[in-house]
């Protein structure tokens, strides 16, 4: 079986002290230390990132690991498939302990965002999107407010209804020192917020971070088991997708995901899933099957996902209070879970929990990945 | 087993008129077909690519790939370990077989450089590089020319002797039409070349090329087999080695492919090294065990490495002659083995040949995958 052993998390945020390298290094020898593991055991580094050549110059993350933690000839690449990129390494992670490549795998995930201007970051950005899409001159957010829109029309949903999501997750990252927006908001305050590409404004988005998270995973007995780890495409550009109320990815990868843990929605005591926009959370608990296509929206204002609710989600405060640095927040939301399992979540903890998910999204949904995993 | 059942090269050159998504198309349906594999049987597509997030914007690749190639929801991904990506794409393909975590991997090779200038192309490239590498104004023909200092002190070779590197390339590439330089060059050519980083000129280094190569990889018997894939690493940075006139990286993945396939260099009857400057050619056929240290120049001035010699190396044409696009150089290795070992190699063709050797690095020596194949 195949146990996450290690598990660190740095500080979320601006993060104007701390470089690239900075960030490997702290969260690498975290989850090491966390795993209380000799380095000479780790046998594959694997590390998640979708900027750093883009907007640091610095491609060659594998080997740069390696070299910054002391971990010299061990096999090492870099992996990316945009928002989605520590989702992806986490699933080879468990494709190479299984196929018997490697023992004991440290996984990274990091992202230094914001050295940059927002202008050059948003179009970094839209490098997840395609060509199509770049030269129509969408953004990110814009992709996501045309899928907002197509949701309001089928569901009778408002904007009102998106802002449920903010307060729910900044209530949950007020519990997180990690968080990169540890306080609560009122509904005023998202509802106010400026606009950013309609029906989305600024409290609709996750933020720009700078941040990294690290798990080690083993194969071994013990700890937190990793009892499903899939992950399905569609296509990167709206254009050609079948509808804009749900992200097939995300069914296809959590339908495999499932079978393969033989357990149901109803059996998920908790979620981390990617809310890089708040209609992503909306489209995210559905397509997961925690509750009906288009009733999404009306179970997070009615508390069904908060702490102490039937099924919380987004305990981080999720990509939109934790923060957001692409790269990292797929292993982010393993750490959640795994912190979260073992007891360690301080105000945050769920009760009794034993089964966790985390649903990690690339784009506007051309990736998806979905691990299921359990206390033992 | 694990079977290349399917090979296909675009032309590598200057490619005005494909884009980034043409070359994918072309490689992807061109190993598909040469399979004969129906597109519903492919369950993992692996891009492996550097530079398109910085010189064409565009991120995302597997999604991307499955999209064009009407992959819809097939697992997908990007691997980028610098100019070593196509290597552990394979390996990563191998992996995923061997773990049962998929049957059919369509692995694809893709680099889109000439859009650029070559300041922005020459900086793009050294993010395979480390910060103080860069810091200290060095490209990476820099980074051999260095290399090829120490080795000259010490084995003492000269400029002379590099230039054999570059004759021979170039005479493989004549009998390759899908090379970028399919002519052969005069040793007078090649010296009076310009100087780009002394002691390297103009015809000791790679050239900047459009291209891309895919193959399909099964878990099924007969074809050309895999009978070994070890990847390793060193640091990134030159500054942290311990010698100068090795890459360590490939001597370990070497050594370890070596004792993975059973074989021995002696068994080795052709090679696809890395020779992104002449330099790095002779020192891959000391570092592969082809012959000894300090001996590598000695040994291509005679013509040891030649079609018809006892070890042909690069009959593509290699880095130098048959062209380098970053990524996709790692894969295009594993098409010339597997169209030689299938016989297809028209008047490059090694006679009789069994077992082949295929030779990828990421970076000054950073990483490093070695691959062997074995005809049924």
């Amino acid at each position: 079986m195949i146990a996450v052993s290690g598990a660190y998390q740095t500080k979320f945020g601006e993060l104007w002290d701390q470089s690239l390298e900075d960030l490997i290094v702290e969260s690498g020898e975290g989850a090491l230390a966390d795993a209380k593991i000799s380095k000479k055991k780790i046998d594959l580094v694997i590390v998640a990132n979708m900027l750093s050549g883009k907007l640091g110059g610095q491609e060659h993350l594998g080997s740069l690991a390696c070299q910054l933690l002391g971990l010299n000839g061990v096999p090492a690449w870099r992996v990316e498939a945009a928002c989605a990129s520590g989702g992806i390494a986490i699933n080879q992670a468990v494709t190479a302990i299984k196929a018997g490549a490697a023992k004991n795998v440290l996984i990274i995930g990091v992202e230094k965002m914001t050295d940059r201007t927002n202008g050059e970051i948003a179009t970094a950005l839209m490098a997840a999107a395609g060509e199509r899409e770049r030269q129509s001159g969408l953004t990110f957010v814009g992709l996501y407010a045309l899928m907002a829109r197509v949701y309001f029309d089928k569901f009778k949903a408002s904007k009102d209804d998106l802002a449920y999501v903010a307060i729910k997750n900044h209530r949950h990252a007020s519990l997180n020192p990690k968080a990169q927006y540890p306080f609560p908001v009122e509904l005023e305050t998202v509802l106010k917020s400026s606009c950013v590409a309609s029906p989305l404004h600024l409290f609709d988005c996750s933020p720009i971070t700078d941040g990294a998270a690290a798990v080690v995973m083993s194969s071994e007995e013990g700890g937190t088991e990793i009892i499903a780890s899939q992950i399905a495409t569609d296509s990167v550009e709206l254009t050609e997708r079948d509808s804009l109320t749900e992200l097939k990815a995300t069914k296809l990868a959590a339908l495999k995901a499932y079978a393969e843990a033989g357990v149901s929605p109803e059996d998920i005591d908790l979620a981390e899933v990617h809310d890089c926009f708040s209609i992503a959370e909306i489209m995210a608990v559905e397509d997961l099957g925690f509750c009906d296509k288009g009733a999404g929206f009306k179970k997070i204002k009615a508390g069904d996902f908060d702490l102490g609710g039937r099924l919380p989600v987004n305990l981080s405060g999720g990509l939109k209070a934790c923060g957001h640095p692409v790269g990292a927040t797929g292993v982010k939301q393993i750490v959640e879970i795994v912190t979260q399992l073992r007891g360690q979540a301080d105000q945050r903890q769920v009760k009794n929990a034993k089964i966790g998910l985390a649903h990690n999204v690339g784009g506007s949904g051309a990736t998806a990945a979905v691990h299921i995993l359990r206390k033992l």
